[in-house]
């Protein structure tokens, strides 16, 4: 499974946002909207193996929503109906348990801290000052932490630490957090590949 | 220079879309807008060094949108305002020279063989069935050529072969075109800082 979690620092928790002003209105939920596409969009369909998790912290208590690549339908890869996908989930009466919105999207009241999927394998943390992510021999999954346009806080990052995260980044220039999911998309695509080409070889003896 | 020449089949040649449904009433504008936003968006600026030319076939003569990295002004990363300057461009009278729309953006009468670029300098043509373009060595520039959800047609492809572009692709996986770009330009950001790299060592003896 690969995990993709961005942190929307000012991103509204509430559904009082215009779809044709996205960027001016909603404390920027387009980079995260991006962020969707990236982690799911392919040619001919979704991502199945992937989970996304938005943290919302533009107002009140935190809110996260989970978008889930094997359940998600409705996801077309243009920035307004993922918004309004987001929109409808923001509508919704919820307490710190999962409350589906739409098939795949699920959201509930919560920070960063409340997930549980840290310790479930390795966590990245997305800095551009990381250990280049292309060098770094591992598995095909993993679970990435990425900040939006303001970054990770203070408090975010002794997080990551008390996690052990590693420390990435995906090239040599600063890049948005949606491009970031590209990249590691790809790459993990390529250890994928690599890794069925090899189980081919051993179970075979010969590569086909 | 980076050129990105992105080939939209039904992309508007005039301005009567709505913001308000870009994939539904402008031929998939939203795709090249996606592709604009890959192209030139970091997370501090603007590319300076790469070109766009996206070609409109969806009315009437083909015309030819060119954005140029150095003298863009009023590129959001947003999809909806992206739109909006595309729409400004196609407003205008315009003939087989180039007219400007805002600053770096402008438009003319032409389809992809009318393009000026081809031949100065290596081209790709994109393809999911292409050799790996990690894999080749290359310089830090060239000009790159994608299809949108339709992809390129027979007589795109004959004109490819004509000018020997090498087909390549990006991984494993069939993406977008806006992604297939983060790509490239990551693998061209890299190849850039590895000659920096070379070149400091050759200058000085020793590598700072």
């Amino acid at each position: 499974m690969r995990n993709f979690v961005v942190v929307g620092n000012r991103a509204a928790t509430t559904p009082d946002f215009s779809l044709e002003d996205i960027p001016g209105t909603s404390g920027r939920i387009d980079i995260l909207c991006r962020c969707i596409n990236s982690a799911f969009v392919l040619s001919h369909g979704i991502r199945r193996d992937v989970h996304v998790y938005l943290i919302l912290r533009g107002g009140g208590s935190p809110k996260t929503i989970q978008l889930r690549g094997r359940d998600l339908r409705h996801l077309n890869p243009d920035e307004r109906t993922t918004a309004a996908l987001l929109k409808k989930a923001l509508a919704l009466e919820v307490d710190s348990n999962w409350t589906k919105s739409t098939p795949g999207i699920f959201v509930r009241i919560g920070d960063l801290a409340n997930l549980e999927i840290f310790g479930d394998g390795a966590t990245y943390y997305l800095r551009e000052d990381g250990s280049d992510y292309r060098g770094l021999s591992s598995g095909a999954d993993g679970t990435f932490v990425l900040g939006d346009h303001i970054g990770l806080s203070e408090e975010d990052e002794a997080f990551m630490t008390d996690l052990n995260a590693a420390i990435v980044s995906v090239g040599p220039r600063s890049l948005h957090a949606d491009h970031c999911i590209v990249l590691i998309n790809n790459e993990l695509d390529r250890r994928e590949a690599a890794n069925r080409d090899e189980s081919e070889i051993d179970g075979n003896g010969t590569k086909e």
